[in-house]
């Protein structure tokens, strides 16, 4: 007989127990043994692996929520996926895909007998094998077990737009310290009931981290409930250490849970969304290193820091082999696999079916999911050009309206994020078929703030990153918008997407997913009233340092240029596109046919500005970015007047990675294509939008990159004008046209003169900007007459 | 008659809000006016700046806590600094602090008097003059207003090992949403009421971020109470939107919470530390914009997000120059100031004196108060080192010895900080002489915790970074231990406080400080366990794309050149000093007298590893790092072995920016001397540590470079052997030596034979790896024989 508080009958509670045994003696194999996997001899040291390498602490505790996850979701018929914060803890998650059958499906290699059970532990933390953390190679993860704080992130990611699917998401209580997770229990104010799924958080509470104790261990219990209450949660306390209490009290817990996210759903998917639901959670606390060795060398180790990697690390001292011998053996693998090494079918019974077993949820492996966009046409936005720098136009407002447009089309699998900058990024126009998304409290005043916005707005870029990654990574398309200067504060998070998408490129069964997309704006060049604290065109710099296949730098001059670069991000997969573009006002180069090819070939020679075209170029001017771009078509301008004998190129580059040789990137030009755009020996003047020696990083190994000058963001910048931000950095066009007559040696006296008449002309600018602060109007009002 | 609710008397309230009065007078006319500062005459469009740049929403908040503070200082005689999270509100920060007198005193052409304030009007947010938010700029300001989300951790950063001083510190709604500042809550269990000083934390929660809502200003009540008991304080509610009445509800607020501080301080100072306290704070709720136009173009303004910059920024359109006459006229600035546009003397009086203003309180400046360290002799710790390569050392177990001797030598002056990493690092010797500091619960078989720690753990980056920025910035020392790949998930932060560091170079007033130290351990090549996720050498390349000036980097080799370099880090000022050392046993190069020698160079030739004495060098080879010095040494008896006449010149780079030209650093090597050491025309194979492009950026204006081959990490590697690692990214021995075969033509036919022999090798050994799971005994026991 069962009860609400013991809902587990002696035959369950066997089993249950049985396979929590199976897990975790899987685990302690996968950590320790090179061969003898059942333990047929006596343990010897010959069957222990060289070098011992992985995480024994948190691998019990998750093994032990899985499979009481198992039951419920065998109970309810759920989909449900297993987010595992602690990652480090790879055992557990191998051992149970591999016990649920599906380690055996994607890697037959590992079968489901003793010489597959035999590969499972060697492989393990082990050269040519896998890694000793939740990684891509481990199935049913869409979180890396790395770097730590995105769980929860990932989680409500995963499950927006998906409202049939939980993401159970456990959460380390090392974890827990970081920022980014103790800001991301706040997502349940953006979780719609209706048509999101659920994420049930589990706090995993075991006490210490590497060597010392962890916050939320250490408060007392009317603290931790009043910090949970608080973020939005209504916890659920799972405390103890004997195993069987442990198993009624967990079957318990979650039968209540599950209860109460299913009435919380049915509620507002009978009688319309009313008010934020107050979720369940869990907290977890149990030993470190549950069922693990009480002491080693006389130091207590289950329950302590000292369970964190592995318990005995050097196993020729005395007593360990033992230790081990006996650990493995409470586990009493006899009772669990048959001879041959395969599981008992009355324990494999309890894993849920196909698609259902967490290890296979398709959710997991977002590819098997993915549709396509529906794309709207971006001509439909392009901005009348009739000649270059005719006229006027925000970009990145006009790239708002495409973005509208496809959010229009895709209401259910295609969110936009974003730190508050939608507005300010001039994506406005969103908000024309969509709000923000709230489902806190909502007042007068507000504008586009609703529950079923799609816009999400947190200030928090590791939120607006970790939500996309969860999105993308099941299997729907997004655009993250952001000041171009704090994108570096998601740098690390980036790193470990990146070296997601890297790793799985190698993986099979993973199927591709969209790209990453991200707009920068309000960038370095128009920091007009922030200032110097916001202003760092670097994050191109550091994602290049990563695997050139899963990465794309755009930097289109104009509207229409942005509007087929945004096209074609959309539309690709595995890669992370970075777009950096501008907001304000600014001349536009390209009509919208010129526009596309441009892109396509992604970088160009511009013949309406060069005047070259019955030759060679005495001197390339080119450049990169919105701001570089106008400010060399200034310089080009001043010298046809100053020297209209002088045959300029101007070459404008869009993709960035065309600078690179196809050796480095597959999107690298040719060295036969570069020197035809860039000359093998005539000087090159770049102005870039970002740091100047990353153009040099890009082109070293070109055949004319001693005659290439770069002019870039110098780190110098406090609030003032545009204008004074280029001058401040020599990227404006007079410093732009004191480069070019420094290095076109036949100009002779009349370089002189100009270059006189340059200084002049930045001290007269610079005057009027100091006393009137405003740049002259004939900066302003600039326009390109060719 | 004043009471405990109402303690204001009439007098003092008409004084305080005079004041409040007279800093929002002075906020507004800095966000509008170019001229006609007291309104003598009519307001005119001439009198208003051509752009106007600034955020008002915050900026009447600020202000009528910085009053409130000020009677609370001048009542208790506090010292008491302010720390401005929503630094946007700069003009109130500056209107205070020029109302103070303290503006006029570091700036004396801001003078307090009409044509004063005609400037301190006209150079706010305006070229040539000084930032929009609080900045390096601002008297009494530790925290650029910059990027969001450290205000807290600076805060308590602070307030360690400052009995005296209270940090009072402003959490935005917007900021609250951060990671960093969610966990910065966290601090009060690493604060030691004994001998830290106490933070006062007020929350302003006035509803809108730019275009939103905010999270905090949307769940209810008991929610907000709960999270933050949750989080250990004991919260108190200002609330409301009538001045007057907010006055006293603010002032007595106040009377109360620093009562509480004081009686908790007492206690703990009478009695000895017993338990963690409950430290209150404040939340403080008013409308965004108060005291703002009410509404402009018939759109409501105060109290919501139309607040936050200027509310109205096209001063142009009908009306507009009205609403801001009839603004600034409520403020009543007659009543204020004399005719002269002095401060009237009863309002000037609310000011506390001298360095009891919140302005001038040293601490806000550090270098003021900056002693240097008491050091210890590093020498002390030397490993002796017979011959190259004759013994084994952990490096950073050594350096640790170091620091922990400086510990006991500063007690009061010195912290470390990590994420966990201390003894992962390898400084276990540290706790010889203290604790990780928690002052939270602490429980039987805990090691090495106490509640007076100097070790600050918390497994936040975010929170080390912000902690030690506070303590630095406040005149003290300290380290940062961190994990090499994670240091990314600070990257931003570390922009924020580069750029502070160069801009406090250009201001006479604030005084040096020590620099900010990282050590960067478990490094990209050691990640034996960890794997992919753990590796990125990357964070080099972000920190040299700030200022030359604040830079600095070193990648010492051994033990004894990562003790003699972090010596000179330690007595350094205004850097950031970056140390990238191995913690893994390794081979030792050099004795102590070498090692310091080689560190004061930075970079140089290691005769006992070269044989090119007697003339020029055939091949240089050349390497920075600990394992890529091991790789070319390997490489380098390997070529003696099969080419004994190959003139081999052995270079190993310990200071980084050697690299660069004297031009783009100041530590860079002149072209000369360079070109003496890599020659004009010979090959350079290069083993660096990081990725390997860096070298190319930093050495393409060199002679040689066109020489010039760099091996690095390329994003290759999983959980495997150290030398697996290296193999994989093309670092061995075996692939330097093929790289030397490969540029050296007059090798001849024995080249061939030798480059077979060497692929040979490589198949051997990752055939071993594979099957054995660990290195070959030749690479694992490799010593270097000269």
């Amino acid at each position: 007989m069962t009860t609400a508080t013991q809902p587990l009958d002696p035959e369950s509670l066997r089993k249950l127990d049985a396979w929590w045994r199976a897990a975790n003696y899987l685990s302690v194999g996968q950590i320790y043994l090179y061969d003898n996997p059942l333990l047929k001899e006596p343990l010897a040291l010959s069957h222990i692996k060289p070098r011992l390498l992985g995480h024994w602490g948190t691998t019990p505790g998750l093994s032990f929520i899985y499979v009481h996850l198992n039951r419920v979701i065998k109970e309810h018929d759920l989909s449900l996926i297993y987010v595992t914060g602690p990652g480090h803890g790879g055992p557990a998650l191998v051992a149970n895909a591999y016990l649920e059958g599906t380690y055996s499906e994607v890697y037959p290699n590992i079968s489901r007998d003793e010489e597959g059970m035999r590969r499972l532990f060697k492989q393990f933390s082990f050269p040519g094998g896998i890694p000793s953390h939740v990684a891509p190679e481990t199935p049913g993860s869409i979180n890396e077990g790395g770097e730590l704080g995105y769980a929860l992130s990932h989680a409500f990611g995963a499950v927006f737009d998906n409202p049939e699917l939980i993401a159970a998401c456990v959460v380390g209580d090392g974890e827990a310290e970081t920022g980014p997770m103790a800001t991301s229990w706040h997502s349940n104010k953006f979780l719609n009931p209706i048509h999101d799924g659920a994420v049930l958080p589990i706090l995993h509470l075991n006490g210490y981290k590497i060597a010392g104790p962890t916050v939320l261990a250490r408060i007392p219990r009317d603290e931790l409930e009043a910090l949970f209450q608080g973020y939005g949660y209504a916890p659920h306390i799972v405390e103890g250490d004997d195993p069987m209490a442990m198993h009624q009290l967990m079957a318990a817990t979650l039968d209540t849970v599950v209860a109460e996210i299913q009435r919380i759903q049915n509620d507002a998917r009978a009688f319309g969304f009313q008010t934020r639901p107050r979720w369940p959670m869990i907290i977890l606390r149990s030993p470190k290193g549950w069922t693990g060795p009480e002491s080693v060398d006389g130091k207590a180790t289950e329950g302590t820091f000292r369970s964190h990697q592995v318990p005995m690390a050097n196993m020729t001292e005395p007593g360990h082999l033992g230790i081990l011998e006996d650990w493995l053996k409470r586990y009493r693998a006899e009772e669990l696999f048959d001879a041959t090494g395969r599981l008992n079918a009355d324990i494999a019974a309890l894993a849920p079916q196909g698609e259902r077993r967490m290890s296979a949820n398709p959710h997991a492996n977002g590819g098997l999911l993915l549709h396509d966009l529906r794309m709207p046409d971006f001509r439909d936005h392009a901005v009348d050009v009739p000649r270059p720098g005719g006229v006027e136009a925000e970009a990145t407002r006009v790239q708002g309206r495409f973005i509208r447009d496809l959010m229009r089309l895709n209401p259910h699998n295609f969110r936009v994020f974003s730190p508050d900058e939608t507005a300010s990024n001039r994506w406005g126009a969103v908000f024309e078929v969509t709000d923000r998304c709230s489902v806190a409290e909502i007042v007068p005043g507000d504008e586009h703030v609703g529950p079923d916005g799609r816009v999400m707005e947190m200030l928090s870029e590791h939120q607006c990153e970790g939500w996309l990654e969860g999105y993308l990574l099941t299997g729907r398309h997004g655009f993250f918008s952001c000041y171009e200067a704090f994108i570096h504060i998601i740098d690390s998070m980036f790193n470990q997407h990146a070296k997601w998408l890297k790793v799985c490129d190698d993986i099979p069964w993973r199927r591709p997913i969209a790209s990453l997309n991200y707009l920068l704006s309000s960038h370095v060049w128009r920091q007009d009233h922030n200032g110097f604290s916001h202003q760092d065109p670097g994050f191109i710099d550091h994602v290049i340092n990563k695997k050139a296949k899963v990465i794309r730098v755009y930097l289109p001059p104009d509207a229409n240029t942005l509007l087929s670069v945004t096209d074609h991000c959309l539309r690709s997969r595995n890669y992370v596109n970075v777009i950096v573009a501008g907001k304000q006002p600014a001349p536009q180069w390209l009509d919208m046919d010129a526009a596309i090819k441009h892109c396509t070939a992604g970088i160009g020679i511009w013949p309406w500005a060069s005047n070259d075209q019955d030759g060679e170029p005495e001197v390339v001017m080119a450049c990169a970015g919105d701001v570089p771009t106008l400010e060399t078509l200034a310089a080009v301008a001043l010298l046809h007047e100053h020297f209209p004998e002088l045959k300029i190129r101007v070459i404008n580059v869009v993709d960035l990675m065309k600078l690179q040789p196809p050796s480095e990137h597959p999107h690298g030009l040719s060295d036969a294509d570069f020197d035809l755009l860039f000359t093998t020996n005539k000087p090159i003047i770049f102005a870039y939008h970002g740091y100047p020696w990353l153009i040099h990083r890009l082109t070293y190994r070109r055949t004319n990159h001693h005659n290439l000058h770069v002019r870039g963001y110098k780190e110098e910048g406090t609030t003032s004008t545009p204008f004074d931000t280029v001058i401040k950095n020599a990227l404006d066009r007079f410093d732009l046209v004191a480069d070019v007559i420094d290095r076109v040696p036949r100009l002779g006296p009349q370089a002189a003169y100009a270059k006189q008449a340059i200084r002049d002309k930045l001290i007269e600018h610079k005057h009027y900007i100091t006393e009137k602060g405003e740049d002259m109007p004939e900066i302003r009002d600039w326009k390109w007459l060719p």
